[in-house]
């Protein structure tokens, strides 16, 4: 198994998905499909759909039959960065190396895009969920990973412990909120589809959330805007509780590995898969 | 019939249904749920819930039996009206009565009590539609109604028209998709429930959507803030494409006038309705 190669296969497959979806978003005012495209487009690893893929596979799963869930998924991802870049969030002008949605359409455009994006998720989860049982209930599954007991949870408790101190219990909490649910959602709904143990899923997307926050906490703090796309040493400035503010660097890396380790063992646990603890070690090592 | 009674059972049972529902809202941190419930328990006619549970009665259908479907599309005429308020939106500091939510939880808590009650409309809509296909379609139906296609086609339509100038052609786009959507959606989702005629549902609800608008643009032009619990004069301020820019106050009444004996006449065609005759009407004479 070729690494590179088999992520490359993924990602082809879902950009050029992508782009025939975004082609058809063919709204007035023309600025409204305009914005959506220009986040929904700009590139970005597109980790949750090649991890949503790469799981799918494993269960021995047809994964291109299943575009439709990752592009919900995707989605819902670039709404809430959208919504996160804005003046009145975490106010960061650039995102994947381009200027930020509301820095290229104005903030009330970007508001509607995002909650345009999240409308069309909604959409194509109900259509999901009327072809059978199995895509109903990775469908919910989804939707409950983003909303307020999901990823809205771990958004607004990012912004709590912006203006007020916090322990590794709140951090905790965010990490497994705020960009947990999102990596463990691709992961467990692949288990639905496959009808396969849902527990062991649960495991190693939640290490894997769990990683991939650290991972990205430590490059705010040590990333090159070059790599990154956006823009480092913010977490610092805003007044974040990362892992950085609680642990220091060094030990928080020594606890990315010890979540990479996790993430490896949980793996194990169900039944092992080279694409996936490769997909382990990138997100690791990744500098963007 | 006793109009005002008759929509006082409506109200009154769609507030304890919804006071229940916003009791089971507990989520983490604690300012999520409190500024969800905020817009969501503010009061308010509740005019899209009462149409739609006089649409189903009208067809003989159990209005208690679709409560679900009914919290679902005020979660979406509620987080619409949250981003709608926002300074980077309409900037309005009063709804209701009461001041909007950003003016209490500040903006980005607001955008995000917004974005979880669309995701929480989403689940309940995946729940519904995952009851049978009746429930689904209504579901789907809404989901457009509330998505780029429909109301935030309205929201985006409004701000374009806000800085530019707009023709009679512009402004009925803007009043079809910013406020029809959503008040057609009820109607409609009754008739899909009910299996009944969906255009002469569609023909209805539009006829209304229109009706309110105009109603909703000439208060803005005579009301009084103490009455409409919102800030009077905001469109002539703000520049916003209203039918009082276009037609002038007297003319736009009159187009009230013919917009409520068009509704009558759509009502006609659905086998009329006692309640909803006087509901037009309500809808014609309200002061807020």
């Amino acid at each position: 198994m070729n690494f590179r190669k088999q992520y490359e296969e993924y990602l082809n497959f879902f950009e050029t998905r992508l782009k025939h979806f975004c082609a058809e978003l063919d709204y007035r005012p023309p600025v409204l499909a305009e914005s959506m495209r220009y986040s929904l487009l700009s590139g970005g690893k597109r980790v949750r759909p090649v991890l949503f893929f790469g799981m799918l596979e494993h269960y021995g799963l047809d994964y291109k039959a299943e575009f439709t869930l990752a592009a919900a998924l995707e989605c819902i991802h670039t709404y809430s960065l959208i919504h996160d870049d804005l003046p009145a969030m975490d106010n960061d002008d650039f995102r994947r190396g381009n200027p930020s949605n509301h820095k290229v359409f104005g903030e009330a455009n970007a508001i509607l895009a995002g909650d345009a994006l999240l409308s069309e998720a909604c959409s194509l989860l109900l259509g999901e969920g009327g072809k059978d049982g199995r895509h109903l209930r990775a469908a919910q599954y989804l939707a409950e990973c983003a909303g307020p007991k999901g990823m809205i949870a771990g958004q607004s408790a990012d912004l709590l412990y912006s203006e007020k101190e916090g322990d590794a219990e709140a951090l905790a909490f965010i990490y497994a909120h705020k960009t947990g649910r999102l990596l463990k959602a691709p992961v467990v709904m692949a288990a639905i589809l496959a009808e396969r143990d849902i527990a062991a899923a649960e495991r190693f997307g939640s290490e894997l959330g769990n990683l991939f926050q650290l991972t990205d906490d430590l490059l705010d703090e040590k990333g090159e805007r070059s790599k990154m796309g956006k823009t480092p040493g913010k977490d610092r400035k805003e007044n974040k509780l990362t892992c950085v503010r609680i642990y220091g660097a060094d030990e928080a890396e020594l606890l990315a590995d010890r979540a990479a380790a996790n993430c490896h063992s949980a793996l194990q646990n169900l039944g092992g898969d080279e694409f996936l603890a490769a997909l382990v070690d990138f997100v690791r090592q990744r500098d963007n």
